[in-house]
């Protein structure tokens, strides 16, 4: 019932504004032979601040307001993102959550953005969507067009495109695809932009009854690129380990929303305690080696609607946070 | 001179959006029989931080910007809302104070925004403004359709809306009410933005010239709903008086800049000092046993344009805010 | 080849929107009898914030983005300007900064904006740029119309206005000139919106190479007006100079980025100490014996992205924007 919203036609504008405007937000607009839009934001041109931001709310569906300002939460990186949304769950789950994992001979890429809420395989001779997660939600989505956001290095080879737009059930003609690379400052703003979807993943992950998550907000500092994509990953996820806050309005129980709130900061993992890439490393670069519960923000706050109580845990930590922005 | 904007011609556009865009905003636009339309912001939908936050430019008759973000100022509440208009006197007073009383058998509303300028009614023989304080301002507004927003927990009685219609000299169908419950987020935060409406309400109960106020911004923390409404409204008006900031920008002598500056605060009222939840109990829940001089924001700054000259009282009350939010 | 981007065409729409909404900005729009639309945005009007946000906008081409929060950086200073840019470079340097002198008998301006990318002059037999900062950037404008911004007490005489129109080729009637006074509201934003400018302006004067800086963004406190030109003119310069604080990201080598990030600041020029009205005076009132490299943010980041690594230097003077502001 809440979510009635189309996440692919609430981001038809912004994507229209992304291809009218790309010489402004110095980005390149191609359109291959098979008809896809591909939108580079920051893999052969600079991209920036702005082309991140309108990244960071197509990812969100349309449903969530991004903007960035100088702020003096953290001691030494002053300019931040900020986020909320008009239906967190929808906006952060159903659309900007990374969880399209689409891979092709060496190309390997997670796919974030509208076009997962339309995309379908064949189970059992049936059409079912291609992430498990959009039956929790009850959502699928449909329209003429779609998006889909690509955090990589290299343009996705056609065989990827082909699939995506087979999966989404349209022609390559009606799909679009952005990319910008981790190490690209529109890259780093559009994973920073996750503060709040982090948060609702791993409430998801904690088994929080995600209908019970009201409304949210959420900022984190944005993150100094780096050349190199362990240590630039590293920082996009660090941002919001060590730097993020976010607020949960929630209903249901106080002792749902206080354990929520206990258990959602980063500091909670047994993997916390040192830069990402660290960590990455040590767990010999495999993603499923590190603790789940590590992805979330560092600071949390949840407000009981039901009850009008407010719980916290976790802080800022300015110290690891230097430790791997390299103040 | 300065009052040529129409407050309800500005609002259009704010209106169709809310009507448009009512499903990504999950609020919930019905047409009633007499062709009124009804927007629900919060009674049996969600609604929501952004939803709110229109409501809030609404208010301020499209004279006003309003936006959220996370700031540094109060230790634990950084959810915050940032209101500054174009126009303050007309935006504030003269469209978004709560100022029209609406009854009707046990239904009691306070109304705000556009309609406000255009309700008239009859006496001596002759239309006058509802409102007295429209004399004072010198605007009437007329448009070809109006809008008002009222905080409340149900719709109003059909009574009521074709008063208000009738007002307006409108037929009902030309007229949209938007609610919001107190205990809602949209309604919390449309009554939070009201930071720089009370700065100019209680400057004019002072007697400063209104003329002389050129323009002012404003910021207070967005208060976690409580499903009481007493505590519900305490803590809206508890985010404005411990934490609510303002800066006006006036003309006139530095003697009555200081003055204003001194006297504005909500620290001057002999009733400061608690929760206004706590407060409105003591007054057996009337109102008007209230000073009404408690009604303001906890700082203030003024700057004195004609000499540059500023003057600064009140301060953040941290304690006392965790307190009234329940920290 | 990354400054494709149309100026000229793209503030149009934001000159229409100032245009079309005069009253509610309280701003007026005069056409001369040559065709020219004036718009005064503080001499005979209040103006105020939002005019000023929006001539901010204009003044960057376009490719800026201007918004005003309460921050918590400074200690008394709450209002604050935030501004990034998709294209710093074209933004601040090609279009914001106010290098187009223009006088005629007493009157002395220096033009800002759009326009100064179109304006060219006969110098030996062929038409090259007015300013040759333009021949250093490789960039000239070609549009249908055109805007300047210009800070001043009076609306410029004919014998300008014609000469400005000619320089860029259109009839006056194609020709749009915004004028604000340093000491309104909408003069001082639009100044200390100018944090970015000034750092990219003393960049290039310490030799960086502005091809090497990909983006940017900057905060500063908002200025109170004075009613004396210089302590106002000095007030925009020291909310700049005591706290303005700026993030760049720039290619090429650290050496040169931390070079950059050590020069930048306007602690680091000989002058700095004072409020800059005293400093002025102390010049004579000539602008050409204070030292150049002043006019600079207080407080600068700049990431190295080829390396990842960051580099700070300044600091925020909050003792000197008190005295400078008169706390």
């Amino acid at each position: 019932m809440e979510y009635k919203a189309s996440v692919n036609k609430l981001t038809q504008p912004l994507v229209k504004y992304l291809i009218d405007n790309a010489d402004k937000l110095r980005i390149e607009v191609d359109v291959l032979e098979n008809g896809c839009t591909i939108i580079d934001a920051g893999i052969k041109v600079p991209g920036g601040l702005e082309a991140g931001r309108i990244m960071a709310e197509i990812c969100m569906g349309g449903l969530g307001t991004v903007s960035l300002n100088h702020s003096a939460y953290t001691e030494n990186w002053p300019l931040s993102v900020n986020v909320y949304s008009s239906n967190p769950v929808l906006a952060c789950l159903g659309s900007q959550y990374a969880g399209w994992s689409l891979s092709h001979e060496k190309y390997y890429a997670l796919g974030s953005g509208p076009a997962r809420a339309m995309a379908t395989k064949l189970k059992d001779g049936q059409q079912e969507p291609v992430e498990a997660l959009y039956k929790e939600l009850g959502y699928t989505d449909a329209c003429d067009s779609t998006v889909l956001v690509i955090e990589n290095d290299a343009i996705p080879p056609l065989a990827i495109i082909e699939k995506v737009a087979a999966a989404c059930n349209l022609d390559p003609a009606k799909l679009t695809i952005i990319i910008a690379p981790t190490s690209s400052l529109a890259g780093g703003i559009q994973v920073v932009a996750r503060v709040l979807e982090v948060a609702l993943h791993k409430a998801h992950a904690l088994h929080f009854p995600l209908e019970n998550i009201i409304d949210g907000s959420g900022s984190a500092p944005v993150c100094p690129p780096h050349p190199n994509f362990v240590k630039a990953m590293g920082r996009t996820n660090d941002a919001i380990l060590f730097a993020g806050q976010v607020h949960l309005f929630v209903k249901g129980s106080d002792e749902a929303a206080e354990k929520l709130a206990k258990e959602l900061p980063s500091s909670t993992s047994k993997d916390y305690g040192k830069p990402f890439a660290e960590i990455f490393k040590q767990c010999d670069y495999d993603f499923f080696k590190i603790d789940a519960m590590l992805f979330s923000p560092a600071s949390v706050i949840v407000t009981a609607v039901e009850s009008g109580k407010t719980f916290r845990a976790g802080k800022l930590d300015n110290a690891l946070l230097d430790q791997s922005f390299g103040a």
